[in-house]
């Protein structure tokens, strides 16, 4: 029922052709999407400046295809994250106008009309090892309308790397920062810096780092002030947050 | 060495007074803050704007009243957490214009001048065993110069409280939520609201909540975009970086 | 807004007294349990036949006694758990028809008037150790209105207490299964009966029990077919689920 | 040694043709299930109501499709789980009345007589992930004879079509959730229902879901009463537990 | 029912005073103790040879006594661990004859009469931290009638300590080797001796040794063959199996 | 240096053609398998009676072959486990009168002469998937001269087919007990027997089964007496140990 | 901005060209490195006597191949590690001169001029599955200039092995001690030495070995002191901190 | 048998007076310290330049003096930890000499007669709370003869700190490193240093610390290389090493 036929409803009432009692069980009953809560739908909120996203794994490529051709059909952005190559091939084949980005294993699709750009996202990464899932979270914070600085391998056992970046790193509005194995450098960072910083653990190192697990446990103790973390390899997820925080 | 240092290092070399290779060697071994590195002084930046900060644990009263008096003298906001009664006594007792917030185990002095409010931040908890960890963080995001909603017992068992507050909810520039035992909330929340989200494990439960980490890990494999997660417990960095986003 | 007030103004749109977009923007903010949700109200459905329950760690005897009393003049039935003794003294102060249960550590009161029994409930536990969380099992649900028998230590090193007790335990109509250490006799007896089993690990044990872990993993692994697992030392709920279950 | 094999040593014994002393010795020695105790044999007991399971990993297509011939020569409902499509290609082969169901991973075949439908089980799961899960917690509910009712990809990061599907949950005698990730689905629609409820945490998800683990813990300290938890991704499990509430 | 009544059963069956068919109920209900399953009754194995076993923690000195002088009437052989003083005093006030061993916080009795000695255990353990559980160990294996020989603190930071006693301990029929911290002693034994070796890790350490994880996990994994582990500090399990296996 | 090397020694220091101080030397620098410490030498001591093993993992087949072939030339028993059938393959083609053990996946040679029978073990096993453990253990103990009783599939959710097995079980000098899932076997068959028992967890089981972490904890919590745990699938330990005892 | 950079600009200032203010500008945004702070730069101290290391997984061999002949023409030793059989073969192809050690997995290439030799480190490990970490550790070793001593499979369960190489093992300057499963070597060997000692868990192991953990739990908890210990399977690490100690 | 009566036994030999029989049982039999095993003898080495370690915990008052003062007595340096403040007093007062340092709440007392200095040590900590297991490396070094210089306070947080003590820490010959909370100063450390660095994990911390094991699994992870890792808090262990690399 949307806000319309509750309008009609209520009229008819009014009329007199509804009887309070039938209007009062259909209001009971109504699907509360139908009363129009528009801020309860999540799709419609995301629809204003968020791609629409893909997760690949477990998807087969014509599933992949098919789904990205509907979400182009609204005219949407799309964001397809950790594809297998066959079903990057198959969306490309489907959407000619995307462009595939094979670091991050992403296919993604400007929405139409395309976002005015606002604010500024700084994305740091430890090591060459982690920039699939700094890319994953650049793309989704260019989708949704930000520019994005990258900063590549600036881990903090060559520190001198991260000191020689830190002016341009300190226009962003926000950050992401993503680091595998010890995970050290969102402490770092966010000591050098004050926007919001979202850290990622990445699922990069051996031994001891448990797939990431060692380094979430570094970012969640991090001593530095204005710190928060998202999953192992959530480079998606930091990525949307830092653009909603950067184009307040 | 400061920047007026610097200057006359500079002046003497002009003037012939200092050779090339003395100031040349003066310079390699100066300390970096010397060098007038404001960004990178953690501390001046803080003072803009942000409350020093007294981690109760491990000090005697003494100690926290000594440097709640040094911070007081220099005019800053001051948050003083987790105190045992005998600090908070001992520190009220120092400053008499500060203020004690028992459910918080929390003593606050606002900054003079006070900050002028801009920002709202909305904080959440599940039960009202969160409450500490709440208040802990609507008191940082205050003395940082935010308004704050705070919304209490209002967990995903009782869906209908948490329905009943999304409208005043929704109007938050930024969310803190917090929850203990199976930290269902943020994800609830997060898929009801479009604002960045502050997630904060809280200590409260028994059995397998293992201090914390059941909710720590629910939060971190929330289904909702735009959720980032701080240590357990953590209200303070919780609220310090939801102010800094709703300040923005 | 409760029922009648909805209808009211249902009645006064009919009237012509209130606009058709005022009626309209006034269902649109409505708090859902205004509405008469009587279904989403936890706690309305809660009243038919469930006790109200205080949980006792972190209250103060004052608040425990305060609630207590609440809930008794609304003449529910009241469970209060793991009370410390000064806890348990102040709400039998302050209730003088509330039974103690020592070794539960818990306070009961019927409600008014006291519900019709009707299902079977056995409540078994291994050791000696692990009677507190069996009796706050049995006593969840005597007062959610079943019979319970209880069956306490018949843990599997000496089966054939077990065995000699199973005519009794299959007239049962659910099971309440308590265990520490190893936290075997739910398979045991899961193997043994056809009804439908809830297993409570508690956090008795010691070495490499991990406060009850290691007796949470035993019954989550259960190769019974018909077992159910809630959490370590959590007997309200097993309670409350076989009484559930029972009643039906 | 089966009843009427005792009732004839009885009788031989009255008769005076066995000594009292042999008579002794033949009891004490004879297997418990030669004693009649039917209620000990598990199996017999599973064949009124309950299907033969066949566990898919470790066996061949050809002892699937070998024990899937003798349950069905007994007359028996027949389940197997988990099943490689070999296998699931073998059994049909034999089984020609048998159904294949592709996003369980199943192959059933009813019993004969077909079980009459008693009790009404609702089955949700948050996300499509999650519906092998869900929908082996189905197929093993329905061939123990009751009423299912699906309700998929109901997830609470999109409240809306939770809420808009709980009129029909809510008419349902015992409930299976299933959910990955976060795995808060449990708590939220134990909050907003009445009848037991059996929670599935599935292995969906990534980085910090540790294969289930993280979905498990948080289900343990589900804050809603009435709510027990099985093995990761034991939807069988999940069905027939829920199965046997549902039909008492 | 015991054998001799069961006997008078037979005989009232066989003298036509019981029906056959009341017989066969009487014997299908009976409680499996009843048939004369001495091997099934725990308790009366126990009783040759064996200690009663009274565990201290959460008993009172008055319930610790009152146990004690039940044993004590029926001439048990009496071993009670971990006792806290209070509880050990009440306990030797109760018992005059029984000994108290500061070391392993225990109290023991020797039973009447005297078990005839057989079999040597050797008791090792690694550290001065390690010999209260390894007295626990020692004084289980002596009240079960074994000598015991005890080598303590020849951990393996100081190898010429233990290589000097490995004259003395290859007498040995079977050891008990008790290390917390690193827990390496045992693989280091195991590989210098043949006979059975029953390992116990104790909670001894700090930092990463996780109240004795770190030594269980390290005793699990040895290297050397005929090593076998029980709890963290289980002395008293260890003594009992060396001792069982020592007297063979 | 071996004993008659060390008598020359000693007799040439007699003849006075060593000096003292010069033997001095060579006593203090010899290695100590030299000084002939039989006991020292594992080795040795392993050739009375116990095969010689070959771990089957990481090796290649023709490592495992000439291995093989290396031992038998010596004339001792040889135990070759965990073999891919590439391995098995190539090691009986190397000795022909080699046995294959398909479900153990291992392979077995006698030793010549063949050791005298002493001693009985029973080998139990909880389900099907159970039996490659149980039968590496069965096969240790047979070639370390012991008989041994296989009796599988008595897991205790079909507690009557272990009952009914318990008076041959009873008869063992000592147990292997192996179990996965919830690993309850162990605490159940422990309670009601005398003989020493060697749990071995299993890594069978799946969701929080934990790769056998599971079935080991529930093993070390055992509440019955006696019973000490090896690692995870180490079959090869249990019946190495269990023989052991048996033939003492 | 390199040294003479620097002291062009001071020299500017000194000449009046460049004013004092801009130079001030200059000199604090100025990126660390060209400072000329050779210390901070990582890469010129490692090129000092450290190999340049290529940690193979993740790359191609198209990439491992360009890396090492970019080193080569810089005239730096080379050691690249975990190489897959395609990469090594493509790197030895590219780098005529370089050595392929298969049991380490890497490649080497001495540098040019060749480091002079100086300090001895020793090199053990427990078993011959550790033996790919060692050989790392000893490559690394040699390529940092220092001679090293393997003293392999010398494992704590054939003590008298690991005894007879004492007097070799103790000329070292420092020692690198391997070990997976128990991990107990490091413990006895820092007993029986002086000398600094890096541990380094192997992932060698089954069952609760849990890919290394267990190992390095054991050798935290180590009882020895002058023990440290680096990541599972980081022969590598081992082998550079040995050496930069025996170089001393 | 001590090394002069092992050539008395050799001279009886020589003599006649012994047969070479009973001299070869005689050197079997004895112990290895009296086969003059000087390198065996850990105490003695230990002796030259090696404090004695009195580790606190579990020792009473008195104990911790008598075993100060035998110390005291053969003229050994002494380092007494972890004391609490009755032990400590204990200590003063049985040694007049020694000193007190409270914040390491350590005792020490020089050798007899004091070692040359030699060698420097820097220890750094990341933040107050670290500063005890930073003064107890410290004044272990200072005890074995190193020079220490201390820069505490030095959290990667406020990096400019650390930045501007590095000169100073460049000119150590050996480096301890103590953090808690997300432990990640060792990494960066080690990538602007080139010597050997002992990192120690301390229990600092709350929420997801979990008592020094995530500061343990950072610096485990560390991406510098020369890096390695003692226990949680073991500040001894950490200066114990140290000293012996800076003194080589």
């Amino acid at each position: 029922m949307r806000p319309d036929q509750l309008r009609k409803l209520l009229a008819s009432v009014k009329a007199g052709k509804t009887p309070v009692g039938a209007a009062l069980d259909a209001l009971r009953q109504l699907p509360f999407e139908d009363l129009g809560f528009a801020k309860v739908d999540h799709h419609r909120e995301l629809r204003t400046g968020s791609p629409e996203v893909i997760y690949g794994p477990g998807k087969t490529p014509q599933q992949v295809a098919r789904i990205g051709q509907a979400v182009a059909r609204r005219g949407h952005a799309l964001l397809a994250t950790r594809l297998e190559p066959l079903a990057a091939a198959a969306l490309l084949l489907a959407l000619p106008k995307a462009e595939h980005h094979v670091r991050a294993r992403a296919v993604t699709l400007e929405g139409r009309p395309p976002l005015k750009k606002r604010g500024l996202v700084a994305v740091l990464c430890a090591g060459t090892s982690d920039i699939p899932v700094a890319e994953e979270a650049r793309l989704t914070a260019e989708l949704m309308g930000c520019r994005v600085d990258p900063h590549y391998d600036v881990g903090v056992a060559g520190l001198h790397r991260l000191l020689a970046r830190m002016p341009g790193i300190r226009k962003a509005d926000a950050l992401v920062v993503a680091a595998g194995m010890e995970g050290a450098l969102p402490s770092v960072v966010g000591g050098l810096t004050g926007a919001p910083l979202i850290a990622v653990p990445t699922s990069v190192g051996y031994g001891a780092s448990f797939g990431g697990l060692s380094a979430l446990l570094t970012m969640m103790n991090s001593c530095a002030a204005g710190v928060a973390v998202v999953n192992i390899d959530n480079g998606f997820g930091a990525g949307y947050l830092a653009a909603k925080i950067a184009r307040r």
